[in-house]
């Protein structure tokens, strides 16, 4: 069993990996059209490939320090000698998912708008195409990762399926943290380029977005493919490794009772949900096509038939495989599970969409709140925001629920834990499709930008916001769905951390109390402590875009100031100087974040111990979900607000409606494309900081 | 001991009474002043009254609801036959509080400007004894309430400590469903008529605030009054009362293993430390007087003298108490537990004070932000108010742990439980003092819009600014030392259910389980929806106030329009209008939000069961906690960065940087005089719900 498993889950590496390649084949095929776009295009990718080097050398002091520690404590038998080099590979392929999904979409955003000058369904399909190749990478390498490890400590080192688990939990450490960085470096450089650029440009200057006299515009530009692209392949990368490894590690757990062959099927069920996933994923693709002329619905319609048919292949394929490795236990329970945490993942996206898309009445009457000026707008928002926490966590209740119940969790407490973490399996098994249509999003924004630059025609750029309004409903779905899994994936993570407790102190011979009760003070505490964390977060990461949306604004005055003819367009402006700003004010702003998001979990430990340290990542978990629900949805509706009041109805572009919208929308901004996405990479980063110290705060804890 | 108890805390509560009594015939010995300032407060008083009676009527219906409800559960055997009267009385009480502290304030803002005239020592003298009214009243009528039930169950009914305790929490959820009312319609209120004047005259019309011209002038005065003043009584009533009880509840708990002396002598020891604590705080209000001419600071030191006084010496007496009372137990670790929570509300007090003043680094930083805009501040402010949460959650969480393990908790849980139950009762001991120098903040305030109105000389006006931002440190801080104490008594509160379901549970002999792992799928579904409640409780509180302006700004703007000579100033506004559009928007609004507390637990805890409820619990009071704080903080912050900023930096009142710094206080308003508060009393309500339907949900939930 083991070696047929290794097998199909590299077959199903091996395939996302070469369909992502043969689709970026396709889309290098098309032109990059005039020798402006080409140029702007160019510089796009300069400013992004210097950025992400620049991080990686910065990330990399980190990975060696961390490396050195986590060998230390090797040495010290603290964690088994894999742990350190589980550690690098996890964080390598991370990064390696973010460059390439950088790669892909700096290389097409030009080509989608010369596509655009075609016609809106060549655009869509260019930039859909680019999306898809990020998507497939990350799933790809992520059971590359998976299968290489297995392979290895299975076949190489003859270890048992509980030990193999336990060493690959780890290297979700590596990726989390790979990941944390990206997404905060990405999403201030992002958002500090876009938050400088409209205060000084759109607001002081009155120039358009995107209009090239702007000097922060390709800065902007950059941001989105280092912030939205980059930063969410790596997240994203993250959550899918980390759902599969833990549901793995909580299957061996829950059967390790049974015979031998048991637990090893308990452990295969979600790497082969995975690499089905990935071919249903790519069948998926084909069904992405629209008409000329296409209206947005037309548009979300195209792309859902891509996903929804995917999601319901999945689901029918689903059976025979937990039916067939899970023969005589409870195959039909565990089943529901797996369908629960891929309905959840549906009904997520939908609720996001009622409240952040302007087709629904909360963002339709957010807008008219622009009416009486930017106070009231932002008030509703941030009501709206709040108010939107509602419906994900019913439905997240009840798929925990139903997960758990279903699997068998009233008998034994360990089949519910691993049928809710093959929820989060479920929910993220066609994530190579939805990966796809939530990365076309920034290649399409781009498309925008390239187009307005290279002042192509009117309709040209018509068609780019066709496709980038589209892209803001799809990057809302894709939040909510990030965070829904993110929150699944916690849950059995702090299972994971539960268990791995009981195997330290088993070694050790400590005497433990494996029972969390919320009464117990240390436990309450540690929730205490663990709700604060993502606030503390969300204000770290804010603080961090406005610091670094300053020093632009300053840069992008001066040059206002002191480049003669610029305004008349008769002197270029220093492009180079704004990406180099935002480079240096987001790899500064990066570090204290992810430092805190490592150390808090030993120090809490270290302090209250491991009753403590499951009361934080309950508390993280819970409360992360909500913040991160409450600002990515504020956030999506401010920006739809606004667009629907550009729309033409409040009075439209320029009205004083306008700008009370426009207001809010650059709130929402790091709302929703820094502290937002930052939170879900967090809450899964404390569990796996947890897990890899388990043996130190067993062992040396205070209390 | 039953009998002196009674006596003693029976004394307190009438001492209290009596010097707020004598505090206020010395009130209404001095002069309101002119004519028209004497025709201005009328009116204020008029629409106050008006609008109370008006709530009450609202609040009855509910009342007369909920009475039939509990006496047919009474009747069905599910609670004992007082809890209907109990909870009738403990509504009663907690709206005279909020009448009393309404009559006084009214009575005392024409004499507080008048006096202002003559001196800003007079000024704070005759504020500060409205606040004592207030502050005094409050305590009085709290432990009258306690002794008097006390009275009827001891030594009428006869009951045993367990049953009175049981009988008396109860009462708890009268006085929080009064407090809620009273705080969301109150608040609702005052920032629908405070956002409605200021947009529409401040903002659009360009006249000053407090302008006689603008139609909503009344209203905003009023709204202090509703709002801040009879909304605060009836919340820390609540407050009080709660800790107090449920206190004694956990004491009988703890100590009725022991033999029966021991336990009455634990359920003595919060109410003989509320008691005393009015004793302290009586003397420390004769150490608040100031100098002519002082500074803010002086201002400020002046009321902390008053406080820290009262506060060192319950310090000191309580040791006797406690060491009399709990003679031969862990009486110096109780007294500890006491003392954590004395200092840990002045520790939160002054980190309150430190995020939110502006003669500290973040408030004054915070005012920079205005520079780039409203949107700058706006994401500073929210910001700045997450990252507050910091402190207060460590400060608790060492008081938590402190208070517990002091306690003895390590080794007998009650005894813990019964530790951070005296912590919060600490906390709150002196609270007579420091709700009057809470309370004295709007009579400030009104003062200020009198003497305004009135057109009274400039340097009046300067010293009524002067207490008014003083006013709004103090408020801050008190608002702070409010959600403090509300965590730790919604904890002690928690504990106190999970007494009564065993209680239930062992009289209707059905078998349960009391521990509350938080892996167990129901605790943590519970948590979850928990979590969730302050979100949306503090979105539907936002989007009434936001429902409330807007209908004030139609209306304002309307008679801007119709009436001739308004703007010139030879034709009067048509205030009552507008008092009562107020009045009626927010008696609408405050009963879905209320709906929502009561409803929740009895359907969370149908569902999922006991522990559901005890999940949501933790959840609700973890998140309230942090949620309110980083409300009250972002809005204390914005307010106080426009008021430095009208100081003269940043370009002073009237410039663009004014302006936007004049966004974020408006979108603080809600926050921190609507929703803010309000969390505080709803995650009490939950537990006091989750108490008296206890026996419901033990014997008919589905999970």
């Amino acid at each position: 069993m083991g070696n047929l498993l290794i097998l199909l889950t590299f077959i199903g590496a091996v395939l996302a990996l070469v369909f992502a390649l043969f689709t970026a084949l396709k889309v290098l095929k098309f032109s990059e059209g005039t020798d402006l776009m080409k140029k702007i295009s160019q510089s796009i990718r300069k400013g992004a490939n210097a950025y992400l080097k620049r991080q990686y050398k910065v990330v990399a002091i980190f990975f060696i320090v961390m490396f050195v520690i986590l060998g230390a404590m090797a040495f010290a038998d603290l964690l088994t000698p894999f742990v350190p080099f589980a550690f690098i590979t996890g964080g390598f392929f991370s990064a390696l998912s973010g460059f390439v999904g950088m790669k892909i979409a700096t290389a097409s955003n030009a080509r989608t708008a010369n596509a655009c000058r075609e016609g809106l369904n060549r655009g869509l399909r260019v930039a859909f195409s680019a999306g898809s190749v990020m998507g497939f990478t990350v799933v790809g390498l992520g059971l590359l990762d998976i299968s290489i490890w297995f392979f290895l400590l299975n076949n190489v080192f003859e270890l048992n399926p509980t030990e193999i688990t336990s060493a690959m939990l780890t290297f979700g450490m590596g990726a989390s943290s790979m990941a944390l960085f990206a997404r905060v470096g990405g999403g201030v450089f992002t958002k500090a380029a876009d938050v400088g650029a409209d205060l000084v440009g759109k607001v002081e200057a009155g120039i358009p977005e995107d209009d090239p006299r702007n000097p922060a515009v390709i800065a902007d530009n950059v941001g989105d493919n280092v912030g939205d692209v980059a930063g969410m392949g790596a997240d994203l990368y993250e959550s899918y490794v980390g759902s599969i490894i833990s549901a793995s590690a909580l299957g061996v757990a829950a059967f390790s009772k049974n015979s031998a062959i048991n637990d090893i099927n308990a452990m295969a069920v979600p790497m082969l949900l995975a690499a089905l996933g990935i071919l249903c994923s790519i069948i998926g693709t084909f069904f992405v096509r629209t008409k000329e002329n296409a209206t947005q619905k037309n548009l979300l319609k195209s792309l859902s038939r891509g996903t929804n048919f995917s999601a319901i292949v999945i689901a029918i394929i689903a059976f025979p495989i937990v039916y067939f490795c899970l023969d005589g236990m409870n195959s039909i329970g565990l089943y529901f599970a797996i369908i629960s945490g891929l309905v959840a993942g549906v009904l997520i996206g939908q609720a996001t969409e009622y409240f952040t898309s302007d087709t629904y009445k909360p963002t339709k009457h957010l807008a008219t709140k622009s009416e009486t000026g930017s106070a009231t707008i932002i008030i509703g928002g941030l009501g709206l925001g709040m108010l939107s926490t509602i419906l994900p966590i019913i439905i997240v209740a009840v798929c925990i629920l139903v997960a758990y119940y279903a699997s068998g969790g009233g008998a034994d407490a360990n089949l519910g834990l691993y049928g809710i973490a093959l929820a989060a399996v479920g929910m993220l098994s066609t994530l190579g499709i939805t990966l796809a249509t939530d990365a076309y999003g920034p290649v399409a924004d781009n498309a925008g930008g390239i187009a307005e630059m290279a002042g192509l025609e009117p309709e040209v750029r018509q068609r780019t916001d066709a496709l980038d309004s589209l892209g803001n409903t799809t990057a809302a779905t894709g939040k909510g769905f990030a965070i829904g899994s993110a929150a699944l994936t916690a849950l059995a993570l702090m299972a994971s951390y539960i268990n791995k407790v009981g195997e330290v102190a088993a070694s050790s011979g400590k005497a433990i109390d494996l029972s969390f009760d919320i009464t117990n003070p240390t436990v309450l505490v540690g929730l205490f402590i663990g709700a604060c964390l993502p606030f503390v977060f969300a204000a770290l990461t804010m603080e961090s875009v406005g610091k670094a949306a300053q020093s632009i604004v300053v840069e992008v005055r001066r040059q206002f100031r002191e480049i003669t003819g610029l305004m008349e367009g008769k002197a270029e402006a220093d492009y180079t100087s704004c990406v180099d700003l935002c480079t240096k004010a987001s790899l500064k702003e990066m570090v204290l974040p992810t430092v805190v998001a490592v150390i808090t979990p030993v120090v809490t430990g270290m302090i209250l111990g491991y009753h403590g340290v499951v009361g934080m990542l309950a508390g993280a978990t819970a409360s992360g979900f909500l913040l991160a629900v409450f600002m990515s949805n504020s956030g999506g509706a401010w920006d739809n607000a606004k667009k629907y009041i550009e729309s033409g109805v409040h009075g439209g572009k320029g009205s004083d409606n306008h700008k009370a919208a426009v207001v809010g929308d650059t709130v929402g901004d790091p709302f929703k494309d820094t502290a937002g996405p930052a939170i879900n990479i967090l809450i899964k980063l404390l569990s796996m900081v947890s897990i890899v110290f388990a043996a130190v705060v067993v062992n040396f804890s205070l209390l």
